[in-house]
């Protein structure tokens, strides 16, 4: 990971060829500000240009946070049907928006029934067919069956399970709305049941209380099981318009390709469900480069599924990081950071992309450059000649 | 208080007569997963089952915290006029969402006009009559006239006073959406005035600077006073949709009763003005349980008026703890938290709770479990045999 | 600077004269509670009036903090085309929500383009002429000139800048609604460039690597160059209903005048774009007072454009402060304190307001004791004599 960081006091500025307002300027270029200097309300007055005066160091604030971690090389927990990595605030403390899990479900298998008290679950299907059940407040249940492509999106606190279909493997990329989701923040129906006193449980179930001994001793989080054949999955989907269930890879609505890549999103406009998250697919061809922005009102995660990429990230304060991704590997950029992404493997380069907002909202350094006023541009990159000016114009 | 906390490593996971998929899965049951195992982004494989390995011990982020204090064993603030107890942040560290008051006022006692600068304040009348008059921004201001089992709810930062109506006293119990309501939060009028400099009051009121000598010095709190006759407590109510009271004990649409107990709530559907809160009055019959169930989008908090309840809270990660309440005792739930109440004395049991939400979504256990697939139960409790699963099922 | 904090503990209350209620209260004065004293439930029960006894001392949680700060007495950051002075909470601890700026743009200057990661900016223009451009997220961009008395707002995260027009300086207040806005929240395009590896600058604009050396090394921030002639600085506003441009002192629905003063206030119902901000021009004539009053729903900043104010702010908890302030001076009072300005100096008195909030609440403490019935307000003001009360509900 390569990191620049400029001395910011340091960067004179250029300033030869241009119109200065005041004789004191062209006295001094080594004037340094004292405090007070430039007058009181009103009585504002101009001040010779200096040296480029930063309001405060911004290493005084802090260095630019690593934005990169590897989800699966990280230790997995294996239980009897299957495994989950997790890429949280705890490894990865840049992560305070969004986290991730990626789970592996055995034929068999299915991840108990559960929910998330602090935050929602994202979902992209990676390889292999499964069931979800969800329950939201109204009491509504939702039965939905999954393959390669597809995404699921469950509200903050509803409870759902999810559970392999057919004789092969399962598995997907979770992400959630909140770093530290997963500390205390998690809860599965045997740890409930296994803490609660048997009396309540009786009451509960209208059972005798021995029954109660045959019941899993703590959380089995993903229990192994006979398979649940195809034929027996049957499905109780939700109208379009509240469904948990989204056919990212197969919806026309998603498709947002672009130079050198394509792109499908699902956003709360495409996917109605999908209230605090937005996320998709981004696929780069060698050589190809999703171009200079930055998103203005959500953080963005990403999963590398396959290939090699380069991310570029600016920090605001002079901080710029440089770092390359391959298959397993989570980046973080924060709301508002500057970033560019490129492919530069040999293969295509796929990403599972979210982010903490149902409303996606981004802006492109090409738009706003070419939207600009010919005199601000020529202004604002002093030094730079017109024809290249020009370029920028012209996009 | 009895807290049962399990060794989550070590606890094996129940997996005889199951399929099982991989034939590394049969040669050892002792597997630990490494960093890394598993694989990479497209190329995932399945890993032999195993232990439960916790992504994280949580025990390091922490242990299940206190859900229990009493409030009316707490040190009362007395003035001229009655008295006060309260359950903050500072006396009770879990309850960082709602904090709770129980005023007495003597009769011909106000509490002074004031306001919450980061708290809505609700309320339920226990005994006694008393007026309120509120102010809104608007500078639009209403009265009202309270009996037993009568709720006000005032939003953050509205202007507002109480005063006991006739020759006996008034209580009842106050409940704010902040945990930190108190301190620095409650701006008190005589206080205010106490703190201002005599020329400012005398311009504000248009009056000579040495009037305000005869005002209070600092804060009366609960002034003690002449009794207000019920004849003179003239009310000025608004319209029923914007009006601060609610009869909870005698609307209909209050009611939510069930198996074990009766439920007077109020949300903001039944009660408009009540916009950041729910609240209400529960009470069990002798042995009569509220069945498990979590809360989705808010904390919840309880005042116990009569009687003994068990409480039995699930805070994941295998945490769950077990308490017993009495009167002039307050719980705190977690959003998100599984519980379940029960009677566990000989008469009523009483509970004023509320919740941090205008919006009152809970989810009950019972559904969840009867709302799904019969093969995602088995798998879910391996080990449970198949007649105790139909019952489940059939709830 | 003169603070009062009164002895909480200490200061009796008066309660001659009045009805007491139990005889045990007449038997004691020095009655002092104990814990658990007021009994349980709904046992509840008298207590004896006694000396107040606070919840906790308001001295535990924090003396009432300072609320001045000299902006413009602070060191400027001065670069080829101007300077500008900051006030955050890294100089001002009390201004969490809300942060200021005085900048000042030589002729021929630009404000580069650059975006806030984490505030809106809000702008009033004092003196001299400027135009700004900014894009949103649809990638449609605006471009409004501004003279004296004119407001802009930009949206957190949108892509903005800053230009002289003609051959006079131009300078303004900038209000932002994030106290932190500052530190790694300001985006600038140099610097974003100047980080950006060359080839994907390469890719972005379609020029050959080399190019891209001419360009600034570093943030310009306020660059000097060419001054803009007025005929070539062309609009392309937008209606009305979403423009970023409103002329505040020239729009007559911004009239807010009230006795001493006049008031210029923009919401988000005069000025629809700004929806997270409130904002105005407040005129005090010499004695003139704004009286006291409070804000329901958000922080208010002052900047102190001309004159002498003095501010009394109301803490709660027996805590008050009252300051002068003078040209370039900055007050921050925290949402729901109480406050009043008056001006103590020989000419008009005016400030620049912002409110982090475009819905905009404020309750006044006069129409609130005018709407208060007179058996409360008696009650309230024990001891103060009935003429007094009559003369304060009359107003």
């Amino acid at each position: 990971m390569f990191t620049s960081r400029r001395n910011f006091l340091g960067s004179a500025a250029f300033a030869s060829g241009l119109v200065t307002f005041t004789s004191v300027a062209e006295a001094t270029d080594k004037y340094m500000a004292k405090a007070g200097d430039g007058g009181f309300g009103r009585q504002a007055m101009p001040l010779p240009s200096g040296d480029v005066v930063a309001f405060h160091d911004p290493k005084d604030v802090g260095a630019m946070p690593d934005f990169k971690f590897s989800l699966d090389g990280n230790r997995p927990k294996v239980t009897t049907g299957g495994w989950a990595k997790e890429a949280t605030v705890h490894q990865f403390p840049i992560s305070k928006g969004i986290a991730g899990v990626h789970m592996y479900l055995n034929p068999g298998a299915s991840r108990e029934l559960h929910w998330h008290a602090i935050a929602a679950e994202w979902a992209f299907v990676i390889e292999g067919r499964c069931q979800t059940v969800v329950i939201d407040p109204t009491g509504a249940s939702e039965i939905n069956n999954f393959e390669p492509g597809d995404l699921w999106y469950f509200a903050k606190g509803h409870g759902h399970s999810i559970q392999t279909i057919g004789d092969k493997p399962c598995h997907f990329i979770l992400s959630f709305d909140n770093g530290a989701f997963s500390e205390h923040g998690t809860f599965s129906i045997t740890d409930w049941i296994d803490v609660t006193p048997k009396e309540m449980l009786s009451l509960e179930f209208g059972l005798p209380k021995d029954l109660f001994d045959a019941f899993p001793k703590g959380e089995t989080y993903i229990q192994a099981g006979p398979v649940l054949r195809a034929e027996d999955a049957l499905e109780a989907p939700w109208p379009k318009e509240s469904t948990h269930k989204f056919r990212l890879l197969r919806d026309p609505k998603a498709a947002r390709d672009f130079d050198g890549g394509t792109f499908r999103l699902a956003t709360i406009d495409e996917f109605p469900a999908q209230k605090t998250m937005s996320g998709g697919l981004m696929t780069l061809k060698p050589g190809g480069m999703r171009k200079l922005h930055w998103n203005v009102n959500a953080n963005e995660w990403h999963y590398y599924l396959k290939g090699r990429g380069q991310v570029a990230v600016f920090g605001s304060g002079g901080r710029g990081k440089v770092a390359e991704f391959g298959p397993g590997d989570v980046a973080y950029i924060p709301m508002g950071f500057g970033h560019a992404i490129k492919n530069v493997g040999d293969e295509d380069l796929e990403i599972v992309q979210t982010w903490d907002n149902g409303k996606f909202e981004e802006i492109d350094l090409d738009k706003w450059v070419q939207s600009s006023p010919r005199h601000l541009l020529r202004n604002n990159f002093a030094g730079v000649p017109d024809p290249t000016i020009a370029q920028l114009k012209r996009g």
